[in-house]
C-alpha cells in the first residue's frame, strides 16, 4: 500500500481545524502529512512539524516556497489558514500543480473565486472545499433521496445554524472567535461567512436548488461587535420554491446545531447535525419514520461511507474522512488514468465559488437595506 | 355554587373551535352554556341546542336578536365564528352590555379592531381573545421568567408554527380548511391570520416586547391556494431586539408544531406547544435544564393553574380553560365589586387589536414588495 | 339531553384522585354528581358537597347510609377511598343495585376481588376499576394493531413506572404518600399497589397475554420506608414470552413515567404515557415509524376517543374522560334495553381482581425469597 | 516523534472488530500496526497485511510463531479473535512479555481470568480490555461525579443493553452473528457475554459498586438459538444498592441502545450511549439538567479526552481511542520509568475477571432456575 502524500498550510498549534483535518485524514489510514507551513514564522512551523513527525527539511514558513519546492511531491495540499489567506495559498498550490483541499469559505471575493475556478479548470487539478457536513452519510441519503424525485417538487426549506459561543459581551471566544470577529482576517463578515455558507451549502447539495435571489438582513446583536453574529437571509429558488435561512452566535446553549428541514409536495425531510445519525422523513399520508446510518433503507450512494454498524456512533471526523475519502480517490484515479467527473463525491472549487457569491449578494442586501439582490 | 350562565354564537355541528371551548369551560365546572345561536337557521341552531340541554326558546338563529334578548341574563359572551363575523358579532354584544370572549384573529381591520377596543372600554366590559397557547402553565411561566429580568435584555426571537394539513394540491382541509382559505370567509389572510396571528401574540405575551415595523414575505406555495399559505416576517422590536417567524400549512409531518425561542443576553428559553409541559431553560454558562410543569421553579403566578401533578399531562383543553378561568374570575370580581386590571391573566382587546395590526403590516409590506413597514 | 346522575365516595379536600375523576366526567358534560360521601365526617363532606353544588340532604358521612338512601337514585357511582376501603364501599353499592366505578387497585385480597367479580355478575351491574392509562387514544391503539397480529408472536415486554416523589428520607410525599406508606391504609404493599397495578394492567390490555408465574423482588430503598418503594417482577406469560416490569418512586427527576416497550416476531412497539399523543411502531425491517393521535393509521375504534386535531395534546384527563366515555355508553344502553359486552371499553372488575392477583403473587414471590410463584 | 509499534491477532476480511480498533488507533496518530497474525492460513493473513501496508515477514498464520518472533519489537499487540480463543492468545503474548489490549469479555471461565490476572501481574505487563463505552467523555464524567459523591448513597441502577440483529428466526446476523451463537466460538453464552458484560462492566466503572449476588433469567426467544438471546439480571451490590440489567438481541429496532440510569439519595444520572455526547443529570430538587461533552461542567478528567468543540459528534471510535490513548500514555510510561498505577484510565485484566465471573454466576444462577448466586 502506498500513501498518498499530503501538506497542510495551516493547523499551527491551537488551530482546531488543522488538527481535525488531519485526523479526519488518519481515520483510513490512506495518506500521511508529508509536509507544513503550519505556522508564520520557521520555529513554530518546526514545533508543529517535529511532533507531527515531518521532515524539518519539509516545513516552511512561506507557503510559496513550500508550493515551488514541492510540486511533484504532494499528492494534495490542505490550506486550513484564516479566511482572508484562503485565495492566494489556493493560488500558489494550483500554480504548483498541486490538488487542493481548502476549508471554508473558499475565499472573499466572487473575483477570487471565479478565479481559482479557472485556474483549477486550467491546471485540470482537483480542488476540493471541506464543507463537512456533506459528509454525513445522512446528507448524502437525503441528496439521493430528493434526487430520486421521493419528496416531488419542494416547497419550502428552513434551515438554520445557531451557535452560542460568541454571545458574551467583551469575550471573543479564544483564538477561534478573535480571527472570526477581526474583519481584517475574516473577511468582513463573520457569521454569515463562517455559518451562513454551510448552510447555503448543504441545502444546495441536499436539494440541487438554485439560489435566484436573496434578502438578508445581518445584525450585530452583541454590544461591541463590529461584524454581524445574527442573520436571517430570504431566499428564492429558481422554479419557485422559497426558502429561510438563520444563523447565529448568540443562542445561549446551542452549541453547533446545523439543522435543516425541507419541504416538498410529497413529503418533507428533517435533519439534524447534531443527531447526525438519524434522518425524518415524512411521507405524503404524514407518516414519520425514522431512518438510521447502518440500517437498511440507506442509499447505497450514501450508506457506503460507513465504517461502523448502525448504533456505532459516527461523528464529524467521520463526514469530515468522507470527503477525503472521494476526495483522495479521484486522486488516486486521476494518477493511474481513470478518473471521471461522476466520481466526485465531495463539495468542488464551483460550490465554494457559489459560498462567496451567496455571501456578497447578501452584503449587498443588506447594505442596501435588506431589498433583494440577484445572485451572480 | 351558582354556576356563570354563559351564550355562544358560532359552534354548530362540525366546528371544532365551539366544541373546544365548550369543553375547556367545563373542565372546571364553573358555568353553564344558557343560549346559542350556533347556526344561522333557527333549526339547525336547535339541533345542537337540544344536544347541549339549551331551552329551545334561547336559542336562536340571528345573534343580534340573541345579545337584545340576553342582555342582563348572561355573564358572557363566547364568540366563534369564522373571522369575518367576529366584528359584528363582538360589537353587537358589548353594546347589549355583555363581556365578550372571541376567538382570533379578533377582527379584520384595524378600524374595526380600534372600535371594538373603544366600546369594550366605554362599557366597561371585559373582553377576552382566546389565544389558547397562552394558557399554558409553561407559557405563563415563560412570561414571569422574563418579567423577572432573568434573561437580561432579549437579542432575538426564533418563533414558528408549522402545520402540514392544507399541503395537498386540490383539497381543501374538510370544512376547516374551506373556510380559511377562502377570501370571503377568513378575511384576505389565510396562513397569516391563522398562524401568524398567534405567533405574534404568544411572542409579545412571553417577552413583553413591542414590534416596531415588519418585512413580511408571503406565499402561496400550493398550486390552487388564492392566500398565503407560507409565510416569513422579520421583526424588529422596541429596542433593539430582532426576530423571525415563520408559520406554513405545508409542512407535511408537522400537525401543529408552534414554538418559541428566546435568546438574551444571560440565557435563553425554548418551548415547544407539542411539548407544552415542558421548558427549557438554557442559563448563562450554556447549562440546559428542563422545567416541568407541577414541579418546582415554575413561577406561582404560572403553577397555580395546574390542575394535575407533574407527569400528568395536561393539554390543549387546560391552556384553554386556564384563559377562562382568569375570564371568569374576573367577571365574578366585576360582579362583586372588587375587580382591579391586575387580575386580568388573559389576552385582551387590546391584544387582539395588535394581532390585525400586525397582520395589516404585514399584508402591506408584502405587497410592496417586502420592505418594512412600521406598526401602527 | 338528561345527563347521568352519579354519586362520589371520597374525593374531599385535598383528594387529588376525586377531583380528577369529576374533571375528567366534566369534560363531555354527560354526568352530573348528585350526591356524596366525600369525607368521614358530615361537616367536611358537607363543605365539599356544597362547594360542588350538591344538595345537602346528599351529602353524607357514612357510605352504607349513601348506598341505602341513593339506591334507585343515582346512574353509578365512583368509589375514590384510600385502598383499604374499595372493597366494603363497592359492596356496599353493588348490593344497593348501583353501577359502580372504582379506582385501582380493586381491592386487599384475591378473595375480596372474587367475591366483588361474583357480586357484580350477580346483580348484572356494570363495574369500572379506572386504569387512566388504558384510556389514552394511543394505548388503545397498541391493542388494536397487536390483536390484528401486526407484531406477530410476542416475545418479550419490558415495562416500567418510575416516579421519584418518595425519594426523600423523612419526606412522606404529603398526604398522598402518607396514606399509600400506610400498611393500614395501603394493605400492605405501596409502591407495587400504586404503580405496579398500573404496569401488570396496561401490559394486559395492550397485548392480551396472561401472565403464568411471577418471580418478585420488592425493595425498600429509602431508610425508614415500611413498605416497598422500587420493585422489580419477572414475568412469564402463557404462551412463551417473557417480561420484566420495573417500579419505583425513588428515581429523583421522574415524574410519572410509566412506559412499555413490547417486541414481537414482527416488530415493535414502545410507548410512553409521557409522550401519550404518539407511539413508536416498527416494522421487521426495522423502519421506526411515529404515529400521532388525530393522524391517519391509527385503529378506528381507537382514533373515535379523539376530541382535538393532532398536535392539540390531549392529556390525562382526556385518557380517564375516555373510560368514563364507554362507561356511560354501556349504562345508558343498558338503561335503554340494548348493552351487549362487547361494547364495554374500559376495564372491568375482572381486570381488577387480576390486578389484586397480580400484587398477591409478588408478595408471596418475594417473601418467600424472590422464587417463582404461579398467579392463581 | 516516535510512533508505538503495535500488532494484532485477529481482524482479518470481515472482522468488523478489528478494523475498528484500528481505526481508533489511527485517530491520534501516536502508533504504527506493524505485526498481524489476522487470519488462520498465512495466504489471507498476507492478504490483510499487505493492504495494511505491513511487512510480509511479519504476517504469521500461528499467534504463538508471531508472540515468540515479536517478542521485544512489539510495544503491544491487540487481540480481536472470537472469545474463545481470548484466553490462549493474550496468555502466549503475556509469556512473551508484550503489553496486551483484548477485546471484551476477557476469557471463558473464572479460572482462566485468574490466571491471566496472576500472569499479568507477575510480568508486571499492562493489560486493557476494551470495553469501549468506559471511553466516552461522558461516561468517564459520569464516575467522577458519582466519586465525588454529588449522588449520595446509590440506590438503583437500571441498566440495558438492547438490539435488534439476531431477530429473526434462520437468520444469524451474518458472520457476526454466527460466531457469537455458535457455543464452541463464543464459549456458551452469546447475549450475556457479548452485551452483559458491557453493561456490568459500564456499571461498575461509573458508580464503583462491587455485586455482592446475582439471580438471572437467560432466555432463547428466537426458534431455533442454541443460546440466550434475551437475558434479565437482578443485582445485589455491596452496601445494599439493587439493580436490574437488561440485555436482548430481539428488540427489532434498537440498534445498539446501551444505557444507564443511576438514581441515588441525592439525585440521579441518565445515559445513553447512542446519545453519548451528553449526559443527564438530575438534582435533589428533580431539576432536570443536561451536560454536553465540550462544555463547561464536565470533570476535567474526562474533558480532556474530547478531541472537538461541543457540537461536533464524537462517537464509538472516539470512545475506542480514549482507551488506547490512555493505554499508550501508560505503555510510554512504563518504558521511560515513570509510570504509575494511577494513571491508568482504561478497563483492566481485573475488570475483564469481573465480567468472567459475573457471567459465570449468571449462567448458574439461570440452571439452577433463577436462583441467587453469590459472585466470588
Amino acid at each position: 500500500m502506498n500513501k498518498l502524500q499530503y501538506g497542510m498550510v495551516g493547523g499551527g498549534p491551537g488551530s482546531f481545524i488543522g488538527d481535525a483535518h488531519r485526523r479526519a485524514i488518519n481515520l483510513d489510514g490512506k495518506a500521511q502529512l508529508a509536509a507544513g507551513c503550519f505556522s508564520r514564522t520557521y520555529e513554530k512551523c518546526l514545533e508543529t512539524g517535529v511532533e507531527l513527525g515531518i521532515d524539518p527539511k519539509r516545513c516552511y514558513a512561506d507557503y510559496e516556497e513550500m508550493a515551488r519546492n514541492e510540486a511533484g511531491r504532494l499528492d494534495y495540499v490542505v490550506v486550513v489558514t484564516p479566511n482572508v489567506s484562503h485565495y492566494p495559498v489556493c493560488k500558489a498550490f494550483l500554480e504548483a500543480g498541486i490538488h487542493v483541499s481548502c476549508d471554508k469559505p473558499l475565499c472573499l471575493t466572487p473575483e477570487q473565486a471565479d478565479e481559482l475556478v479557472a485556474l483549477a479548470r486550467e491546471k485540470d487539478l482537483l480542488f476540493m472545499v471541506t464543507y463537512t457536513y456533506t459528509g454525513h452519510v445522512t446528507a448524502k441519503h437525503i441528496r439521493d433521496f430528493i434526487r430520486e424525485g421521493r419528496l416531488g417538487k419542494i416547497r419550502t426549506v428552513m434551515a438554520e445554524y445557531p451557535q452560542g459561543w460568541l454571545a458574551y459581551e467583551g469575550e471573543w471566544g479564544g483564538r477561534q472567535g478573535e480571527w472570526r470577529c477581526d474583519p481584517a482576517q475574516s473577511g468582513g463578515v463573520n457569521c454569515l461567512g463562517d455559518l451562513g455558507t454551510h448552510v447555503e451549502n448543504i441545502v444546495s447539495m441536499m436539494t440541487g436548488l438554485k439560489i435566484k435571489r436573496v434578502l438578508a438582513k445581518l445584525d450585530k446583536l452583541v454590544p461591541g461587535r463590529v461584524l454581524d453574529d445574527n442573520d436571517v437571509v430570504l431566499v428564492e429558488y429558481e422554479g419557485g420554491a422559497v426558502g429561510s435561512y438563520w444563523t447565529t452566535q448568540v443562542a445561549i446553549g446551542r452549541d453547533n446545531d446545523l439543522s435543516v428541514r425541507i419541504y416538498g409536495e410529497n413529503g418533507s425531510i428533517e435533519w439534524k447535525q447534531t443527531e447526525c445519525e438519524k434522518v425524518l422523513i415524512v411521507s405524503r399520508d404524514g407518516t414519520l419514520t425514522e431512518r438510521h446510518r447502518g440500517n437498511g433503507g440507506i442509499s447505497a450512494d450514501a450508506a457506503k461511507y460507513g465504517r461502523l454498524p448502525s448504533g456505532h456512533n459516527e461523528g464529524w471526523l467521520e463526514a469530515m474522512a468522507n470527503l477525503y475519502r472521494s476526495f483522495m480517490e479521484c486522486i488516486s484515479a486521476k494518477a493511474e488514468g481513470f478518473f471521471t467527473p461522476e466520481m466526485i463525491d465531495f463539495q468542488t472549487v464551483e460550490d465554494g465559488a457559489e459560498g462567496v457569491k451567496f455571501v456578497h449578494a447578501c452584503l449587498e442586501s443588506n447594505n442596501r437595506g435588506n431589498v433583494w439582490v440577484d445572485m451572480l
